[in-house]
This record gives structure tokens, C-alpha cells and sequence, in this order.
């Protein structure tokens, strides 16, 4: 709360306990300096953190081969994306955000000079993961080519902030990135969805954020798939109209039922199934569109003829473009939905190992796990 | 020639000759009532008419079975959709197409009052096929769910016609509607498309119309793919700035080659090629977009992870949308490319089945087989 | 309600209790035929009709000059355009609507033939007007340029209808079009308004529309400008987050100092004051848009150097295309604002001189006056 | 040419001549610091640089008042946006164009971290004229806030420049910033305007450009308006289909006897005239779209009344973003168009002043008046 935020000391130590990453799966908590922010970014005193699945990824396989000139474990990397705070100094020429401003944060800050950045288009940066010596091009994507979350301080660009309101939780603001991943969906989708039909398949933490934000903005019906009970009445409890358990029922099958065998406008697909999107094609009709919020871990059969006769748009996305989060952010300010409801468990840094077990092993049905740094 | 046409008869008789699919693979010429124009609706007495892959298919298969009704060998039914010819009566309330004029045709009228319609996505219409009876919502498709060209009349909706200039040939106006799928693929690619690389995969005529039109649009520099000289010499002529021969070198390194790393912005997928789709993810750079106006007969391996990672958009196609065909048809009537070029035989109305002996066995490296009528 | 509707006979008599246009503010009372429905169209009971600015336009001066052919006193023809009823009767080939359902209308049928017909632009039509004898292209405005609603029974053409819920009143639901007219400008200025800021000028219907439907899809902050308080409370009832009255404050300035000197991001212009469009100039900040949903009765100084300098676009808008009905409808039925807020006197089809009264006098602070007809 | 610019001296002096601006009509050629390049810019050494109808306003006025914080006349300004020249030296992390490169500029770097850069808005940027001290946000737009090309080097950021083929002239290559607005036009109209007709008033350098830019894209037809049938005879050279004079025509009448009533699709508004705007709405059809690149200097009477009833949108554009100038190049290096044809004299850069009278008087029918620095 800004309340107490701001009777905290904001004054700032020299060095910070922080985890890195130095090979694959062997996260240690060391002691390493203090960051400093340069022209417009700031330092973020971080205040809670929660795991995503990439963190996982990344701690297993290193930082992904497709990142260009990735170093997959240079001893140093501190991970952690969707992190928040307080900002507790600022880089010259920096009035966005101010001294004790509570932010969460968004993940890409696009260099800002490459095709697609100048066209508004940072997540598909061509300079991703040029941050250092003399090829600096100024881009970052927090926790996955800089340093992240899993510390108690961060620098960010002021591109990748968002203001948290007083009333929100720290908890709850951890949460902002993942609800603005699920609108930058239902943007590329259109973004003109009120009234109109959308299917999300897979129940985990986008999935049910595009439930819940799908819903805020008047889609209708909202129907979620996924094959566990406990998920799927989050997701009802978070908006939709509709919930399949895939392990009941045949999802195309109980799509054509609930639309009359029309289809619907819209498919977020969430789940990463090998089949997923087989089946998200036959779930939309002819002119609909899907959104790849997840994938499989393998190239899977597709069935291409699908896409030509029906005239299907199929779009990737990468994590929340086009300022997303601050859209999210917005319909979270304003109690649209309930989006703490997917926080399930919280533990202190020193406990991120424990924090990653409860993730990964779904220990006591986890969903986001939080870890509370300060 | 118009010259010509306005001094051809253009008295109506009551009867007229037409093939007709009785069959997988038996096509009949008979005669047959001479058809009336209802409301917005004209008849042309077809002048000449292209073969196109999807006749084929037709001829083969019947109508396809993903046209809701579709009745494969309705016994009656005229193929035939690539064609042009002079219109001879109107319907009522027509006057946007009169006595005399040439027209070219695309495909779809969509029956104008399903979702889709009213948006303007015509050929993603939701009443396909329904066209007749009691489930009359007006939808055509020349030639695939109302009789088409192979005939010496046929009935348009005004919707589907297209004015062509003096100057142009009969059988180069049967190309138009190739040019309008091209233009189309190019429009929701985005469009805009001076000085941004294209890669074209597949010299078939839809590729090698998009190699044309990509370059009329000052596309730069626009590559195209495919396994035969001769067809790639012909996409030089186009407009290709590189071409590349697939059995001598691997495309996606060419790509890289040419574009010295970088990628290309834009990949119109012609050749239905197994990997094209895998290639097409490879060739275009992060935020890069694919249109898919051909597909593999099967399902076939896709590495969903690229479009994903890469930000990476795909667009399928079914024909000529957003009335891309007059675009299309403007810029050949300005002749910023040789459409006829792609124009290699041409037959009689009653030589039907050996123009289809050379399309189908690419008989002298035949390309665009045309059948002349009248 | 429908409990009561689906009691109601549904037997059709020869003819109707209607009124007409005779002459410049000569509305009178007639018995004339029920009219046939015709292919995609259908009759409707009228249940209710709100009575529109509009409505006083066409009964003081005529049909609109600029409807080509208008036949400003045709003596026959019914006025009314915000209604709603129930379907007795279906046209041949329609499906999308069963006798006994609950509708309401929005306002153009476009001929779905010319150029922006086809690219789903039916407000644009080209061919406005074109209902009758030779030159019948299709085109409908309901109330406009075919028969509307202030008489027992209308014609609609599919395209022009909206499912009502049975939860929904009769009066709300003759507010749907409103509301989607509200919907329509907010699509056109992007749609994509969560976390926006957007000012509305004029709390008239479309004005207070506006405020409600950007509030329902997360637009923040919501600011409504006008000169009567009572207004302005409504505006605040239906989601506005600020309010200004012109009379005390300078709206420019206020907008400044409630968006700390930022300006905004859209203006949804409703209200037609002479200087309503230069002062939006001032409120969006560079690249802002502006919807122009009601304008002046006469040309008035426009700066329009500031067009330029700060890249405004500015929309302007004549009533609710690209389906936006139909999603305004679902935000209404989703009970997402209400609507019915606006509703404030309600009279019997005879009393319609009366009902016109009470809303150009707006005695007791009339808003929508809504007609009851069944 | 570039074989020359090859063989010139690069090195760089310590100290350069350089027009500066004193205050109103006070140009000084003085002897000035070469100033050093920063990460992301680089130092090019000018070749020559066009003058523009706004260098006028800023010599005559000083810095526009609408630039926040803007210094009239701060005595050591350079002014002059349309140059071109070659790269001498690279700020660090710049790979993007190397020592020896000949490159022409665009004017707007936007700060990359407002709301607006960050949608790829650049020339909408919120921190306009942010350049310096404790505010520096990053924005340039050379020669309106950082200085520019009326000197013999100037600082670049690398997202203003584009690439000149070594076969263009030092003289046309300084007109792509010009095509580029142009270019930019279009593309907020739409873009997509092959076969699509289009309006351009006042012939102009823009307006001329527009023809060009216009006509290599096919629209058809395209129509010029003007007072001198000299420029106008230069815009049928450049593309035009139809040129009016409005001293001897109706510019109204004569484009719907052109378009045979029914009125084009597009207006690129490029000559400021007091009645443009008005003439623009009633040339456009239902649902067409108006650019103004232009303005008048005072508030104009405006019928906002025809822009809501018709569905007009009307665009105003500040130069050239969305990296327009990179597309517009791309047409000019394939020679889609003679933009020098614009090109009417040259002149050294110790004549400025001369130069600037050629083209305020319009001596020997200048229009562009190129300055010659190496």
C-alpha cells in the first residue's frame, strides 16, 4: 500500500541480495551491487515478484537460443519479469514516474530505432537482446536479456512501467503483466469484442486473465476449456460464460453446441496443446481469427487447407505490445475483474526455490506463486 | 477487341452449349437453357474463359465438401471461373454494367446480410453456397456453387464484375481475377508495400501474378521461389529482382543471402509446398507477416514456437476480396505489368478437355490454359 | 416483456393505424395497409419509438435535401426511427429472426452493391435513397427513406435488427440504437479505449450514450461537458468521471487541469455548438482524434492550422455502421450501464403531436420521449 | 554522385560555416563548432539542402509558438529540414549507416518513450521540442529544434535518415522528404489506392509530390488542381490525369464532370486555401477521405455539417512518419517518378539569401530551390 510505502526508508544500500542464474536449474542468492539508472530509466525497489512459466524455461534451458547473442548462463543474470515496486531514483530527464511512485512493470523496451520499433511495434524489436557494449541499441526485455525481479532492486526503462494504484495489493499488481499479455491478444484479435463470441483454451494464468479481461470489455459468450475443474471454475468465477472440461466433452464438439453450430468470432489459444490449433481452427468460423498466446514444445501436425478455405488470420504474440499493460492496468484500477483471485501462494525471496516447486509441481493447485521481497 | 464486340450479335438465342461435371472426371458438353438475370444481376456472353488448379479440383472431387449443400455432381452444374465476356441483358435496377460493355468477373457475391458481409468480408461470407430454394440468402461463387464460364453464357451479380478496357485482349482479362487474388493477398499483408522485401513462393500464376503486382507496388526487392527455370525466367520478366531455383539452393539461406541476414518483411505463400509454411517463418523477420493463398493436400509439420517467438501474423486466403480485383484490374488496364505473359495455350469451347490435358500435364510448360468461346 | 408479448395475438390485420408527413409540421393519423415483407426483410408490431432529433428535422423541413430523389412531403410517408416490436412476419429465405422475436432496429440497410457497401461501409452507401421502382438498388433508412416506426406495424430488412432480451423493457430497447450510435463513434476513434481518456461534448442522447458505453469498455478518465446541471448529473450517473458546465467554467481549461495540462486522447463531439469543434481541437492532445457525431446548422470558424500542426483526425459520423448495434446491444443486455436512465416520458401512439411536444419544449427536462405502441 | 563523394575529403574541420538565424529575417552566415554525434546519431556532412515554405515561416516568425518551450530566435539556430549529404562520423552502437554513406533526412526523431512514439506516432511526439538541459526527452526535428542543414554539417539521429542510391543526384535526393510527406498522405488515406481516385489541390511541391507518389501507386484517375498552368502542366509530367485550373473551372464541378457525378475517394489537401476544405468535402463521395498536408493561416468558415452527413474522415498530417520517406525513396530509386522535374535552381550556400528570394518571389517559376554546400 502507498500508505505504508511511503513511510518506508527509500534510501538506498550499496549492494542488494539478489538470485542468479549461474547454470542450468542452480539459482543463488548472492550480494552484488545496487544498479544504477541512466537517461530515462529508473531504479525500482522491488516489491513482490511472481513466477511465470518462461521463468521456468529460462532456469532450465538458460536464456533461449533465439535470442541473438544470448549468453545462457552468464553467472551474473538475475531472472524475474513480472515484478513491482517503488521507484526510488530516477535517470536524468526522467518526469514520468517520480520518488515513492508504485509501478509494476511491462517487459519489452524496444530500442526505439529499428523498422518495427518505429512503427510502434517493440515487442518484435529487430535489435531484441542488444543491451551491452558497443552494439548497445538500447533494447531490453526485463528478466530475460537484463537483470529482473528476482532481487530487491531493478532498473527499468520508464517504457516498461505502469502506475499501480493505492488500493492495489503489491500482489495484485504482479498480476498486471499477465492481464495486459491477455488484452495485447484481443487487441491483435480486433479489439472490438463486445458482443462478440471468444473461446479460450487452456486455464492458466493468460488464459484466465483473457477470460477475465475478454469479458470486462463485453465479449459474450466467453467460453473456456481446459482440463481441470478447480481452473475452470476460476475461469467462471473470472467471466465465463461458458467452461469445457476437454476431458468430458469434445471442446470443437461443445463449442458448435453452445454457439448452435456457428462457431465463434474469436479463439485466444492458451494451453500449448500439440492439437490446440486443429482445433481452434474449426472452432471459429469462416473470417475468424486466433491468437497464440502459447505453443507446443515440438512442431505438431497442422492442418494449413483450414486456414486458405476458411480466410483464418492466425496471429503470434509474444508477451503484451502496443501499451497493453497500461490498458489492463487501467480495467484492474477500476475493479473490472478480480484478477487476484489466480494468486494462490506467496513466499519470501530467500524462498524462491521453494516458490519455483509450488509452481512447477502445482503444489496446493498453484497458480501464480508471489514472492514478496519487501 | 470492343471494336469487335459491338459489331458481334448480341441477340440472345434461347438455347446454348455448356459442359457439365456429371461426374468425377466426365464432363459433358450439351445444351442447355440459356439462363435469365434477376435483380442486380446481368448475363455475359462469355468470351473467353482460364483454367485454374481449383477446376481441377472440382472436376476431380465434385464441389467441395466444405460447402455447406454442396452437391458434388448435380448432373447440371457449369465449372468454370476465370472468365470474361460482354454483357448482353441486364436485371432489374442494374445500371452500373451496361449493354455491350466487357467485363471480367471475380467469384464471390456474398449474400450481403450475414456478419461477415456487413463487414465487408464478402468472401468469408457465412451463408456460402446458400443460393438456391428456401436457403436462398443470395450467395454466389461463380463456377463452384453457381454454374460458371465453361459455357457461352453466364450470370453475374453486379458485385462480381469487373469493366475491362478496349485495349485489353480477351484473354488477358481472364487473368484479372489471378491479379485480384494477388493484389488481395498483398492487401492483407498490409498493403503498404513500397520498399519493403517480398519473398513470392511458387511461380504457379497466383506467384507469379503476386511477383507482378508486388512490384507494380514498388515492392523491393521482391524474391521469388520454385523449382523451374523457365517459370522463374517468367517471374524475372514480372518484376523479380532475385529469383531463386529450390532444387539448386536452400531458399531460407538464399533469403538470408539476399537480405544479408535480415529477413524479409512480407511472404506470399504460392506453392503449397509441404515446408513452405516452415520456410515462410524462417524467411520473414521478428513482426513479419505470411499469406497463405495455397496449402499441402495433408496436415504437415508446423513449428507453431516461430510465429509465437517471432511476433510472426498468417493470413489465409480463399480468392479476391475487398473488391481487390478492380485494384487489380487498374493496374493492368495501366499496364504497369504483362499480365499475358502467364497466357501460354488457348483452345475452343469445344476443345475443353484437351486445354485441361495441357494445364493438368503442363503440356509445352503450359501456364494459364485459356479456352476462347466467342 | 416477452412473457407478455408471446401472449399477445400476433394475427395480422389488412391495415394499421399510422401516421404521416403531409406537409411541413403536418403529421397526421391514417388508416393504410400493413405492407408485405419481402425477401430478407420482415414485419414488425412496433412495441414502442423513441422519438430522435432527427424525427424534428424530417417534420419540420422535409425529407433531407441531400437524400437524392427525397421526396420531402410524400404524403404517405411514416416517420420514426428508434423503434422496436416483435416479429410477425418473415420474407422469403429468412432465418435469422422467427416469428415472435423480440427486436430492435438501427437505421441503414446499405444496397450492399456499390463500393462501400462492399467494403462493409452501409452508412456510406452511394446508393442513399434507392428503395423504389426502376432505380431500386436495396438500399433502406429505416424512417428516412422507407416507412419507420411511428405506426402499428414496419417493414425491416434483416441487417437492420438486433436481438432484444426478454429481461430488456420496450422502452430500453428503442434506446439500442442510440446507444449504438455511441458504440460507432468510440469504433471509429479506435475502439481500443481502455485506460483512454475521452471527453464527450453535449449530454444529449448520443452525448450521455457515449459517456455510458466508453465507461462500460474502460475508458479513463471520462469527462462530459454541458451547460445544465441536471444533464450533467445523469452524465455522472452513467459513468463520467468528471463534469463540466460550460456556463461556469471554461471547458478547455477545465479539461487541461483534470488532465494536468496533458489533454486527452478523443473527443466525442454530440453536442453541435458553433465552437464545439475548435475547443476539441484544444482538448486532444497531438495525434488525438475527434468524433464528430452532430454538427452546426450553419458553417462556422474552424482553426484548421491545428489540424495539421498536432496530426488530428477527425470522423465524422452519421449514425451506427460496422454492426456496432450489435454489440451495444450486448453491453445492454450484459446490464453494463443504464441505459434506460435517459428514458423520461412515455406516451400513446395517438398522443404523438404531444410526445413531439414534450421533447422539443423539453418540458420537465424531457430526453427520450418514447412512444408506446402495442 | 557518389563516385565523387568518394573521393572527397572526409575529415572533419573543428569548425564549420553555417547560417544562423538572429531573429525575424536575420540570417548570418557565421562560423560555428562542428558539433559531435551521440549514441544513436551521426554527423553528416551536407550536400545540399532544399528550401521549404516552412523554413520561410521560421525565418519570418522564428521557432512556431505551438513548439513547447520553443526560443524564437536564440541566435546560434540553424534552420533547413530537406537536405541530404553523407555520413563523416558515427555516434556509438550506430551500424545502422556507415563512414562514406550518402543518405538523405526526414525531419521528426521522436523521444521514443511517450504515449504516442511508443504506437510508432513519432511526429505526433508528446515531448516535442524536448531536446535539452534537464528535460531532454530525445525528440529532434531537425531544423525546427535542433539545428539543420543550412550549414555544412549537421547532427543526425539514425531514425532520420534513409539511404540515397549512388545513380540519384545530390539535388533530387533532397525532394524524397518531400515525396515522403506526400507518400505519408496516402498512406492515412488509406494507402490502398490503386484504381482508386484521387484529388490533389494545389500543385505545390507536396501537391506535386502527391501526383507522383499518387500515380506510381495506380490510382486512376488522379486529378490536379491550381492557378498556373505552368505547375500544372508539370503535374500532368508527374502523373496527372486531369489537371484544372481554378481560375478558368469550377474545381467542384469539373471533378464531378470528370468522375461523371459521382465524386472521388480521396483529396490530398495541399494548398492551404481559404475555401479548400469546403471545395474537398463536396469532391469527395459518401464515406471518402480528405488529407490535409496544408492551411490556411486564419480560422476559415467550415461546413462541419457535410462531414458527418457524408461519413467524411479528414486527416491532418505534420510531415512524414510512419518511415514514409523510406517507401517514398524506395519509388524514387526505382524512378516510379522524375521528382527532380520539381527542381528548379541551384544556388551556393553563401547565397541563401538569394535563394531564399528565388523562391519567396517565385522568380523564373521556382519551385524547388536547391542550396549546394559540397
Amino acid at each position: 500500500m502507498k500508505a505504508s510505502a511511503q513511510k518506508e526508508d527509500l534510501s538506498i544500500p550499496r549492494t542488494m541480495k539478489a538470485w542468479v542464474l549461474e547454470g542450468p536449474e542452480q539459482l543463488r542468492l548472492i550480494e552484488k551491487p545496487v544498479p544504477e539508472p541512466g537517461p530515462a530509466e529508473v531504479l525500482v525497489r522491488v516489491g513482490a515478484v511472481a513466477i511465470c512459466g518462461t521463468d521456468v524455461e529460462i532456469i532450465t534451458k538458460g536464456l533461449p537460443a533465439w535470442i541473438e547473442g544470448g549468453l545462457p548462463f552468464n553467472k551474473n543474470f538475475t531472472p524475474g519479469h513480472e515484478y513491482m515496486g517503488t521507484v526510488v531514483k530516477v535517470g536524468v530527464g526522467v518526469d514520468e514516474y517520480g520518488m515513492g511512485d508504485r509501478v509494476a512493470v511491462e517487459i519489452h523496451a524496444g530500442c526505439g530505432r529499428c523498422e518495427r520499433c518505429r512503427m510502434g511495434m517493440y515487442t518484435s524489436c529487430l535489435n531484441y537482446g542488444l543491451n551491452y557494449g558497443e552494439k548497445n541499441k538500447g533494447h531490453r526485455a526485463n528478466g530475460f536479456t537484463t537483470d529482473g525481479g528476482f532481487g530487491e532492486y531493478a532498473i527499468n526503462h520508464v517504457n516498461t512501467l505502469v502506475h499501480v494504484p493505492d488500493e492495489m495489493s503489491d500482489e495484485e499488481a504482479t498480476l498486471i503483466v499477465t492481464a495486459g499479455t491477455a488484452m495485447y491478444g484481443l487487441d491483435v484479435l480486433g479489439g472490438l469484442i463486445a458482443g462478440e463470441s471468444l473461446v479460450v483454451t487452456g486455464p492458466g494464468p493468460i488464459g484466465l486473465m483473457s477470460v477475465a479481461v475478454g469479458k470486462a470489455l463485453g465479449a459474450q459468450p466467453v467460453i473456456l476449456t481446459g482440463t481441470r475443474d478447480a481452473r475452470l471454475n476460476l475461469g467462471t468465477r473470472l467471466g465465463a460464460d461458458y467452461v469445457i472440461n476437454v476431458q468430458r466433452e469434445d471442446p470443437v464438439e461443445a463449442v458448435k453446441r453452445i454457439t448452435r453450430g456457428k462457431g465463434v468470432h474469436y479463439v485466444m489459444e492458451c494451453s500449448g496443446a500439440p492439437n490446440a490449433m486443429n482445433e481452434a481452427m474449426e472452432m471459429v468460423n469462416r473470417g475468424g481469427r486466433i491468437c497464440l498466446a502459447a505453443f507446443p514444445g515440438e512442431p505438431v501436425q497442422v492442418d494449413l487447407a483450414k486456414l486458405v478455405r476458411n480466410n483464418i488470420y492466425v496471429f503470434g504474440i509474444r508477451g503484451e505490445g502496443r501499451s497493453a499493460t497500461h490498458r489492463a492496468a487501467a480495467l484492474m484500477a477500476q475493479k473490472r475483474f478480480e484478477a487476484k483471485l489466480i494468486h494462490t501462494h506467496t513466499f519470501k525471496l530467500e524462498e524462491l526455490p521453494t516458490a519455483f516447486r509450488y509452481f512447477r509441481e502445482r503444489i496446493e493447485d498453484a497458480i501464480k506463486v508471489v514472492v514478496k521481497v519487501h
